[in-house]
């Protein structure tokens, strides 16, 4: 289909938005976070229309649903775009056929496996003159602008990343995420990482790190990592899998002019004891209207920075051994 | 110092060389790749003059070498540009103090311990106005241009690639290659994959690895990869440090109408048993040209791919322990 971009006027805006709302969209990979995040977002995007699904187990309610990508392509309804939200060892084959096919292409976090394949689907998308885009949910949490902006031109003695959840409550009897490219505790972590990403007014770079491998797994349950700000500021950063209680999922900033904490994964900002932000997440509405913006403006964002920070602390991090985990 | 982009014309060339010899120069870890490579090809250049090194052994002959790069900046001679030769490890803040000091900067594969670190370093190098390049010297050897004219547009069955080294040869007692950043064996074998990328039609990402890593050791003695080109082609990839004998560095494509070898690390290219170039490398004068013509023109070549490929095998290879290595 042709979209045209959005232009200032009201009668374009209008024309934009009656085109764009016809965009139709299929999920691939028909799981937990598809059925909380994705179906929702979409069906109040006003701008995407779920029309299939593929899915081994149960797809969305009243809407065809496939085997494999193979066969949505060849036998399902019509659609511009797909959203990909298996496992990210599988998340890779389904882009490909996706993008090859001429469909836009949205992809959760991880975009891949590997950032060899990242790079290879950046390349797709621009030869089949679709879009790609890497979300990344964390990035659009409500205290993310404005802690961003209080950060910019402060001086900041510390940052701290902590990300800690129970894994046996968000990933019960998941393995993939245990296995070569599920990047254990990283799956979490680097929610954190995309969020400090989108916080920090520097870039940051990993300079040691320590991984805890579970005996019986190949991907570690407990991180901790220190980064350095272009500055020389200080990121530590720590995530666990084997917390318990709530989830802890926070970033710390120690300023010369008090302290600044962004918690519950972005959804409450307090700085210097004031709550400034304290509400739910709409993060997947934003993804959404940023893919919309991205198809219409016949562009992608292909963004790697949080998976290069996994992958440099598989390659530089220092290995320890721990008691098997069982789930 | 302004450098005058290149021209057609005869004049305005010599006045581009002109300007650009006076190109002063300094090496940043004056060792053996420093000694054997770079100070030839700096004194053969003819656009490079090279004035001071840092080192804290023997530096070159009848030049300034000062203990640190703070040193250098503060109390050596004027200069333009650094070349860095020091181990991956602590090349990153010799680069930064550089190219925040307005210096442009060459780096020597790899061009840091993380991909984080380079990413900074690109953004350093803009801020600064400076060109930066992260050379990748097995990209310029011999055979690589015949060889990727000749694979242009043909169908390849598989490719394989092999890079064996006896450890003991190449890296006498080096400790560095061996700690977090040093990456073991891929030091050696990151130079067959950016070879590689120079040299095959598409890119490829990995699938799958297997790492040996000696029992008392952080880095790989071995690994072997399993990487897929855009179109499916498979590129399987074996590097090996406990090689004996002569060196095995060869590229292998075997295709439709018949086989490619390019092998000695790419100074020979034989297409079905026809030797087709057999010449010593020069690798190094080809960076440096490189790198006259970047900061001639204001730009910077910052590439990570080999890198990535090697952060990828450390995130999903699988590890298997193997007999401890010393030295």
């Amino acid at each position: 289909m042709n979209v045209l971009p959005p232009e200032k006027t009201t009668a374009d805006q209008a024309s934009f938005e009656g085109l764009i709302s016809a965009m139709k969209i299929a999920i691939i990979g028909f799981g937990k976070i598809a059925h909380d995040e994705h179906a929702p977002a979409i069906a109040e995007s006003g701008t995407f229309s779920l029309v299939a699904a593929v899915s081994r187990g149960k797809g969305p309610a009243g809407l065809p649903c496939f085997q494999d990508v193979e066969t949505l392509l060849h036998s399902g309804p019509d659609f511009d775009a797909v959203s990909i939200c298996l496992p990210p060892q599988v998340r890779f084959d389904a882009a490909a056929a996706a993008l090859s096919a001429g469909k836009h292409v949205l992809l959760e976090k991880p975009p891949g496996a590997t950032l060899g394949e990242v790079a290879q689907l950046g390349r797709l998308a621009e030869a089949n003159n679709v879009s790609l885009y890497t979300s990344w949910h964390s990035r659009h949490a409500p205290g993310v602008e404005k802690a961003r902006i209080w950060l910019s031109g402060r001086t900041v003695q510390r940052f701290h990343l902590s990300w800690c959840e129970d894994v046996r409550i968000w990933h019960p009897d998941q393995q993939w995420i245990w296995q070569p490219g599920g990047m254990g505790v990283f799956d979490t972590g680097m929610n954190g990482l995309a969020l400090a990403e989108a916080v920090l007014p520097q870039s940051f770079a990993l300079k040691s790190a320590r991984l805890d491998i579970p005996e019986n797994r190949f991907a570690p349950i407990a991180a901790g990592l220190d980064f350095t700000c272009t500055d020389g500021t200080g990121l530590r950063a720590d995530f666990n899998w084997s917390h318990s209680g709530a989830d802890h999922k926070a970033l710390i900033a120690e300023t010369a002019e008090g302290m600044l904490i962004l918690d519950k994964g972005g959804e409450r900002l307090v700085i210097n004891g004031q709550c400034l932000i304290d509400e739910p997440q709409r993060e997947y509405a934003a993804i959404y209207n940023r893919f919309s913006h991205l198809i219409a403006a016949g562009e992608s964002d292909i963004d790697t920075t949080p998976l290069a920070h996994v992958a440099d602390a598989f390659m530089i991090g220092e290995r320890k051994t721990v008691e098997a985990f069982e789930d």
